[in-house]
């Protein structure tokens, strides 16, 4: 077997996240359709030009560590995303669905938050300075979109109750 | 369509951090097993036992809302669980195992973290007054999980590098 160092780590996780990013943007507009309250909508709407820049920035670390950016299929985005679709059918105009989207909205932001926490310490840990503000960038976004939807999934919650 | 309550959402969540609690246990002895240093070694051990209290502590809240504790597929943490399992294989006992060991780890505990702070949410809107603090209390083993393995991860990466 091959022996990995943190290197190869680090570039795996790197594809891994490219990947996610990408699946993540195809899924969004979906999202914002499902979404009923203006307010969710409009995060949604405001995270998905986020992700754009996210995605710049990845392939901006590539290029830092000298490699092409290229995705790796990642199982974990494509079972967040895929329990996310299912909700969406489930719930359709459902008085609870701002609340499950924004709760599986939140899902994602934490695969994220994961991953670029995990990313920033690994580009400290091989000298990749120049990635760093890069990533705790995005990483920083990830925390601030998880925060909104927190408030977006209270109203939400309050509208489904009012609902029933 | 069927139209779908809060209450719906919740029990529908409910099963499935049951099903992924069960999965997680399943999975932690090999990650145990995997794990180089005696530390993560013991770590994930440790939460291992907690992971057991945490599943008891959902059936209490299932009986709380009156129903069967039962499990649904979560194909989150069936993919976050399989790219756990797809980096032992690749990583075997290379330097860097322990450091993508606690990385996939705290994708983990984050997918635990959102479904939890979710529940908590959903609880207090629906009026469960005594499901709170054993939903709080598993949430809370979860954030402390999530920073022992960014402790862990330190160390391994230091390992790692001084590996290369």
């Amino acid at each position: 077997m091959k022996m990995k160092s943190l290197e190869n780590a680090f570039e795996d996780s790197l594809k891994d996240i490219y990947y996610a990013e990408r699946q993540i943007l195809k899924s969004l507009p979906k999202m914002i359709r499902a979404a009923q309250s203006p307010d969710l909508k409009e995060g949604l709407t405001k995270h998905r030009e986020e992700t754009e820049g996210q995605v710049e920035r990845l392939e901006q670390v590539f290029e830092i560590i000298g490699k092409r950016a290229q995705g790796k299929t990642c199982p974990a985005i494509n079972g967040i995303l895929e329990e996310g679709a299912e909700i969406m059918e489930e719930y359709g105009k459902s008085p609870a669905i701002d609340a499950v989207l924004a709760a599986a909205g939140q899902a994602v932001e934490h695969y994220e938050i994961a991953r670029y926490g995990t990313l920033c310490a690994w580009a400290a840990q091989l000298g990749y300075d120049e990635a760093i503000p890069l990533l705790q960038q995005t990483l920083e976004q990830e925390k601030a979109a998880d925060e909104a939807l927190t408030s977006a999934a209270e109203k939400a919650n309050e509208t489904a109750m009012a609902a029933e």
